[in-house]
């Protein structure tokens, strides 16, 4: 049983996407893939699975109210794999939805030791920064920190305290539980839930966007939202729990440029979107690609763009025509497309991108501003 | 194991004092009984163990800052039994300790099903009125509902959790721990602390009176106290937390009028401070007495004070005089004294004590506004 539990709270790695789909009861996102084909991710497939999304579809389509909720881990440099999930919520929010952020400051703070201030700083100059570069406004945001909370959610999370079994928990998280992982899995699921209290904008259906390994947090955020009946129908405090059970979405992870994980805490195996250009060009040059040995292998056998790092790059973040993207896989395919020229016209997007982005960072002060004005 | 265990969840029934203090490292209070003796109920022995209390008394001494914790549970009728734990919070007041007293509103909601407004009016007309009328005043006074704590505490709370394994939180509770209440067991253990955070008054010798089988949670908040050490000087949210290990007063509770547990579910075993007097007068007419079968044998053997709930009324609340006492003591074990004649006595006192303190009631009104107004 061990060996079929998601983690999220280890790195991330997923062997085998279609596998966990079928042992934890996701669903294919296939059929919204028409649907949503102006969103690169799902059209592309990076979007795999999902939970309920249905209800989001249907609000998307006409124009009905729903949320979006998804929280940040302020602990170090803003890269691509962070951006995939950026244009999303982006996505969502240019698709109306009230749209939901919160910067885990306390977490980054009790799980990862980083003092409370220097949390805070890379939420707003690493993270809230390059959301509002990449087209993030303040329209229907609202972006909070974790140690911000007010009393109705702090309310709220020891209630659901009471609506779990630490067997049912066990269950989902795994039988080596701590108590600060109780409190950390409680939260997640007041988090998810939160937009939905009569103080947040009430029950509406709620889409998280996250990567297959949380998806532990979203059954037991979706088992909870069942659990919340009046029991009193004078009291405003247990009456005014409704829940519509939140709707979810699973992507594919980005890898790390030498093919393992993209991790924070190894620099050589992630961009950083305020990387200097310069150093994201040899970045990319000496990234691992799907190439052959030699020259005249990869002419005759061809390359193998589904380990290559070089075109993940262009599928995830670089290539927005799906027309240009076939041309360079089957490229790449038939031997004609060798690795050092792929490389160079990925660098050359790669800076474009970077260049134009840390301009648009510079102008970003001011909404950033505004939203944390608001907050 | 199990059968050495409090349970601060249970009905707080303890069997045998001495020994559950031989057991749990609880020590005993008898060297300060003499410099305490303007307190009742330590003089009289009734307060009969502690930990760490040196540096409590030295405050009191000394008139150094100290801080007395406590919290209510507002569940039903305030009685006698919880006043012997009002008058021991009255007397820290004049003894000049910052007074927290922490009304649990919310523990009330989701443990007993109590709606939330009528756990305020409880903890309102009950608790805090008759405390009122019993002596507590504003002075030095923190007065709070649960659901009105504010973001340090939370903040706060959630650092205790990663502080503390489940095995030991199991060692301390038992293996039947649920989410609920590791909930509540850190809840507590922050209500505890939390005088010390630098926002209500920084680092301080902190009392907390509680009865025997609450001692679980002050264990739980003194190992706490020993796990914080500053991480990040710069950082304020970490170095702020310094604390001094909570002192604890354990009290021997109030038999029933029966002789079972005096229990707010049920009204015949205890007396309420706003009991009708005539209907408390029956109640003492009634109530179990250490006497013999028959009033021949009483004079012949004397009677069993140690056995008596009138007895009882009058060493835990009705008789100041230690000397009165003593007469009395000494007239029942003689058999010169019978019951009749003392339960009358007795009923005497309490109806005049009732009068009076329900006068008290009507007065109180401005004082709990100042109170109430001032949290």
């Amino acid at each position: 049983m061990t060996g079929k539990r998601l983690d999220p709270w280890g790195k991330g790695g997923i062997e085998n996407y279609e596998n966990l789909f079928k042992e934890f009861g996701i669903e294919s996102f296939d059929k919204y893939r028409q649907r949503f084909s102006n969103n690169r991710y799902i059209r592309r497939g990076i979007v795999i699975g999902q939970r309920d999304y249905g209800r989001i579809a249907e609000a998307i389509e006409k124009k009905k109210p729903y949320a979006m909720m998804t929280g940040l881990m302020p602990s170090g440099k803003f890269h691509f794999g962070h951006k995939m999930v950026a244009d999303q919520i982006i996505w969502y929010q240019k698709m109306n939805a009230d749209t939901f952020v919160c910067a885990a400051d306390l977490e980054a703070t009790v799980v990862r030791d980083i003092p409370l201030q220097e949390a805070r700083k890379i939420a707003i100059e690493e993270y809230l920064t390059n959301y509002v570069a990449l087209g993030l406004t303040e329209k229907n945001l609202t972006f909070w920190f974790q140690t911000d909370y007010v009393v109705p959610y702090y309310r709220f999370r020891d209630q659901l305290s009471k609506k779990v079994t630490l067997n049912e928990l066990k269950g989902i998280y795994g039988d080596d539980l701590t108590t600060g992982k109780i409190f950390s899995a409680i939260t997640q699921a007041a988090d998810i839930l939160h937009p939905q209290l009569a103080e947040f904008g009430g029950p509406r259906p709620t889409v998280v966007p996250v990567g297959a390994d949380q998806d532990p947090h979203i059954r037991l955020t979706r088992d909870f939202s069942g659990r919340f009946v009046s029991r009193h129908a004078a009291d405003a405090a247990s009456s005014e729990y409704k829940f519509i059970p939140p709707s979810s979405t699973y992507h594919k992870f980005m890898s790390g440029l030498s093919g393992g994980k993209m991790s924070s805490s190894d620099p050589s195996s992630y961009i950083a979107l305020t990387e200097d250009p310069k150093t994201a060009e040899k970045k990319v040059m000496s990234a691992k690609t799907g190439g052959r040995a030699t020259v005249t292998e990869q002419k005759e056998l061809g390359g193998v763009p589904e380990d290559c790092m070089v075109y993940e790059m262009l599928v995830y973040h670089l290539v927005e025509s799906d027309k240009e993207l076939a041309e360079i896989y089957a490229g790449c395919k038939s031997g004609g497309r060798v690795c050092g020229e792929c490389k160079k016209y990925c660098a050359g997007l790669l800076t474009a991108f970077l260049k134009e982005h840390q301009k648009k960072r510079k102008d970003a002060a001011k909404t950033v501003e505004k939203i944390l004005g608001e907050r």
